[in-house]
């Protein structure tokens, strides 16, 4: 029965099936948004939203019957398990916000439908060759959060009051927003030598971006390039092949005439 | 005469009068903008404006006759045929706004001119390899709308209030334009945590561009790779025939030989 | 004594010398922005800044002398002529702006170094390829600034007066800056739907901005490509080449071993 | 006795052990711009902070012991000999700006780490290459930021009074952040054609920067390109050697064939 299953599972059907419930839940958590359509038809969508969800809290459930441990191996599974669990958490009191979270369900969308899959696989397989440029982001932005934490702390407490704000306003100025109108200019009305700060390290994250986005490109491509350079190496062996074959047999024709003379 | 219609269309001079034409409503066009001059000679741009529609009219009509329904298969003649409906539309009343897209027609050049329509072509080609990725982006705009307009629609209706301004806000704060000191500051300062929620979607849709960028980078450098394999291919498969060459002239040689002793 | 001359002005030596005054002319140029140093040596600096232009009008007489009428067809050539002819025109009145124009004279530097020359040289032979993305452009921004100006030019008379002003405003949305929080939300208070003017106008600059980068890149790496692959092409060639000769060699072997057996 | 440092110095504990007292030392200069943990465990922070400056200062000296003149030779034995040596430089009076510095020596890590060590080595050496265009973009600032100081610096003395401010703005301005809105829009009140200056301004530093970036990039291509042709290539030489070999033989044959019939 558990075969039977996982070939339900597996099927187009049931893959269909699925994504349009998300897409039909996705509409209904949309809807919910507008206090206009829930004053009307409020009842309606709660009671579809509550519907959908039983529809997901039975399909994981089959799933993880299914496959058992395997189930807990597959990282979109556990995907498609944290989203459904949030949904069920009780979203009252101090967690009111989790409510907001629901719409993470359509998210579910990426882990059954192939493509967008592989897009988001493509991606994460991309990140461990970045390891190294991630981590040299993490410790420019490290040190210069303390930095300016300790230089502009105290006089600009709403931007670099604390570690984390520095590291917030950082990121903006990273981001190019504002950055001097907005907040280089008047640090530099206490602090005249501000730019020599936020200067380097705008040039030190453009610099450490830009690494990331060539390291990303550059795998990309190369995995492109290696298909063509597969192929080339095909075609040389085949042409290559057919010489051989033909100076093969001239020399099995070259023994035979030897031999007739012996 | 049908024929005679068709050679005269794909003819040099024909389209050389069609982009004239083109040109000469584009200055119409811009010219009618200023009041100046619309004081002085507005008469006159009106009735060559008219004159010009007219013509257009005529050239959409002849290529109709001569392509019949093929004229409607073809997506460029299409795009002439829509943008020259658009000036023929009543343009008084709520339709008051059509009047401002008749200088759409300028866009005929990118019909008419093939180097133009090669690019826009190459383009819209680029697109279905693309399709996971902005089925992607859609996806992260809408979750995060959705999310946006339930946690901050209360408190900011102005940028959050509906699935729209939610969506339009977002996409401000995608192409980072005062996304911090004009959005997410205000926003932090009544929910202190909104980073969580703003940071996390600038670096899922910085990322989802990066990867719609790559992808597009890839597909015109494999295109031209391509190409430049194919040739190797051809170098290898010429300069490998030679050596086939001789070796067969050899090996007919050795079979004579051998013959010639039997 | 014109080949003497020839010889002379494309010397090692002299190149240097000339470099050697730009450069010096670079600084007497800057210290004249600052009036302090201008107060103390203001006299000394207008001498030395008189002198250079001397030296530079010499030497601009003898390469014509030298090379005459091929001076005028050397596109380096008249970029020398022109910066150094704005300096010699009288800048006073209402051309006292051209006073500002004599540190252009540093951007001979450009002219006289060849790898700055390679660079520029680089760019621009990249244009011609990038032609009809740059048309396509310019249509895109002339459309939407004769659109701009109809709709929003009698509301925002600064931002869309005429056609200048639309366009100027155009391209501040291109680069992104203020777009929203600066242009057009403050637009969409009177007309709501102008996001729908915007956006896609952002959209379609985007993506041609991203076609004539793709341009750029695809065509710089394509001449990296063929060198590798011209490389490639000899490599195979040498290494048939080889067995060719081999082959041949055979050949010759079994026709005298023919020949001596008739 | 040398030779075992050197043989300490290299080992993998050796290593580890430093990496742990730098992220130690990350962790304790990160508390210290708290004040609230500073009131609490101050004393315990600057106490950590001293031994692990001792430690840094032992390991100096020991590798310095080890390696003698080399050491000053390896520029990552500079680096970190710099970053040690301003922590012991007195941060009193005016000279308080350097306790803010202590930060760096978290950059250690970068020397450390033989992978980050990579990512830097790797940017370094991509930038002799890009010398003409740093060269070439230094040139457009300083002709530029003398232009605007003249023109500019009288009526807008904050943003263009000196060559320095002039500079700072044009970076502000290439970085696109309230270029218009901040900048342009309040010059050309004052000076209608500003944008005369500043739009070509905006267009020669983004081809520059987009040439910065392409030559980054296509350096990085060319190495992982010349990897695979070199691969190809190889190929193609052992395909060809089977078949040299093949008719080498043959040729043998044939010349045995030769001789026992003379």
């Amino acid at each position: 029965m558990r075969d039977r299953l996982k070939e339900l599972i597996a099927s187009r059907r049931w893959e269909m099936t699925i994504v349009g419930v998300i897409v039909l839940n996705a509409v209904t958590l949309g809807l919910e948004t507008s206090p206009a359509v829930m004053g009307r038809i409020g009842g309606l969508l709660t009671t579809l939203d509550t519907l959908i969800l039983a529809v997901f809290v039975v399909e994981l459930t089959l799933r993880i019957f299914a496959f058992r441990f395997a189930f807990f191996r597959d990282p979109w599974s556990l995907f498609d398990f944290t989203i459904v669990a949030i949904a069920l958490l009780p979203a009252s009191g101090p967690f009111a916000v989790l409510r907001a979270l629901r719409i993470l369900r359509v998210l579910r969308l990426i882990s059954v439908v192939p493509s967008l899959r592989r897009v988001i696989g493509g991606l994460i397989a991309a990140l461990p060759g970045l390891g190294s440029i991630i981590v040299l982001m993490a410790l420019v932005f490290y040190v210069f959060a303390v930095m300016a934490t300790k230089l502009y702390g105290e006089t600009f407490p709403d931007w670099f009051g604390d570690l984390g704000r520095s590291t917030y306003t950082l990121f903006q100025v990273m981001t190019l927003e504002s950055w001097s109108m907005g907040i280089v200019r008047p640090v530099m009305e206490v602090h005249p030598y501000a730019w020599l700060f936020f200067v380097p390290f705008i040039l030190c994250t453009a610099f450490t971006v830009l690494n990331l986005f060539i390291g990303i490109i550059v795998s990309a491509m190369q995995e492109e390039h290696e298909h063509i350079a597969e192929a080339d190496r095909q075609a040389i062996h085949d042409e290559t092949g057919i010489i051989l074959e033909e100076v093969r047999a001239l020399r099995r024709e070259v023994e035979a005439l030897r031999r007739s003379q012996a």
